[in-house]
């Protein structure tokens, strides 16, 4: 699987700069690509089925990435292709006041989707560890003086071990999270965001802060590393995907799905022979109606 | 303060047939154990206000005890002395098919309160290892096979390390969370039990099930003293409290709150200059009206 090679599980350390933005590494022809990402929304949609039936297993994929990465059209067009009933979205956009008020996971949890189901995050947790950390916004938030005081280096720190832990809960009770890093360049950021100056019916997806943002390239890129690398585990990987070309992206995304639905080892319900005795009689009932 | 000798925070073992289930040892006179529990009433009420307008801490008090020894006079007589608008008290029922198709701690993040905000667990995730673990429930729950097919021993060990985690996690998030056990004595049991069957206004508290689970009074006793001893930590203590004597019991037990809420700090917030020059302003404007 093409997928493999841009896993993170914590055995080897995520380099960024030397990871690509787009497939040239990988040798591959766009037109096969776009027929094996077919052919993978496919087999998504079957697993997803007997996933949902089964009801055992919640899976998470965390979308992470810097403005214009494709979060978005990676929603639309690799998760279009599951069954709505049993797939949940999820923006997590700036935190309410209520949600200021609690735990930054309290917002997550309540957000959790039932075993049996897969949930889309776009944006997390780790926007808690991201621009928080960037932005040094935990200095205003309402926390006991203790918890402020606290050294920022040390604060993180703790975040990222919560953050393994919260994963780690998850897995051990039944969820898999699995993050996804969309590794877009400065060029083509640069060139997306034109294209949203430019085209009026894309104008809404741009606005001025995104050119503050854009300025912290360099800083987001070493933050992402230290996130990556402190939070990559077995049980919970991250995938660090070259997001220059959005077909590529799509193909990878959709192959991560697979793996994952797959490794759930998803299987319809079967009955027991008490109940297949029963689904008999009303077989007999029906036909003698 | 009387309650220190009945707190654990890992730093000695529990050992519950070694604790009292009455006053005696302490030596104590009701009269005098009414007056202070007034006045203890009174700081409660005091320091919660400013708890409340600081808005930085959330408390929680975690009440966990057998059947009968006074969880809910406790909530009544004790945490009915602070403002309602503050507290929640939310009772832990069995889970719904809803809860239990999430990780245990679900629906215990659902009912966190604010930070600013007291809650009061009637029962609790403890359940989850308590209840859970003595009837063998996990095994009827909805979970992969690689959960379900664990070592007994091995998923409970791991669900108490789940426990020490999240209460560190919610300690380091700006909230404290205090575990109170009411140590009831078996004679007792039977005393209040035959009360609610004698009592026509005290019948709805009883059922037949109460008499199965007081079968296994000894069992749930060396069940308590290990998840007491597995979860006590020195910023999430366990207080095992004597509850033989319902006046006894709510003197410690607003001991506890008094000196939780003490170690909070709370303090009015202080207006900066400028709001008080504000503030100042808006005085003139009233008294020229």
């Amino acid at each position: 699987m093409k997928c493999e090679r841009y896993r993170f599980d914590g055995s080897k350390p995520c380099d960024l700069r030397k990871l690509p933005c787009d497939s040239k590494a990988d040798r591959v022809e766009k037109a096969e690509i776009l027929t094996r990402t077919e052919s993978n929304l496919k087999e998504m949609a079957s697993l997803h089925d007997a996933l949902y039936a089964e009801g055992r297993e919640g899976v998470i994929f965390v979308l992470q990435a810097l403005d214009a990465a494709g979060k978005d059209s990676t929603v639309k067009h690799v998760m279009g292709g599951l069954n709505p009933q049993g797939v949940v979205v999820h923006s997590f956009k700036q935190p309410t006041s209520e949600e200021l008020q609690h735990d930054f996971l309290w917002r997550v949890n309540k957000a959790l989707p039932p075993r049996g189901s897969v949930a889309i995050f776009n944006r997390s947790y780790y926007e808690d560890v991201l621009v928080v950390q960037l932005h040094d916004l935990q200095k205003s938030y309402q926390m006991a003086r203790r918890v402020l005081e606290e050294d920022k280096k040390k604060f993180f720190r703790k975040r990222y071990r919560q953050i393994r832990d919260y994963e780690e809960y998850l897995y051990d009770n039944s969820y898999r999270v699995v993050k996804i890093f969309l590794h877009l360049s400065k060029e083509e950021q640069k060139k997306r965001f034109l294209e949203r100056i430019e085209k009026p019916s894309k104008n809404w997806k741009f606005s001025a802060a995104d050119l503050r943002e854009r300025a912290l390239f360099d800083k987001y890129q070493d933050l992402y590393q230290e996130v990556i690398n402190e939070t990559a585990s077995e049980y919970s990987p991250w995938y660090v995907l070259p997001a220059d070309q959005k077909w590529y992206t799509r193909y990878l995304v959709s192959e991560i799905v697979v793996k994952t639905l797959k490794s759930c080892h998803p299987a319809y319900p079967r009955l027991s022979e008490e109940a297949q005795a029963a689904l008999a009689q009303c077989k007999k009932q029906l036909k003698d109606d």
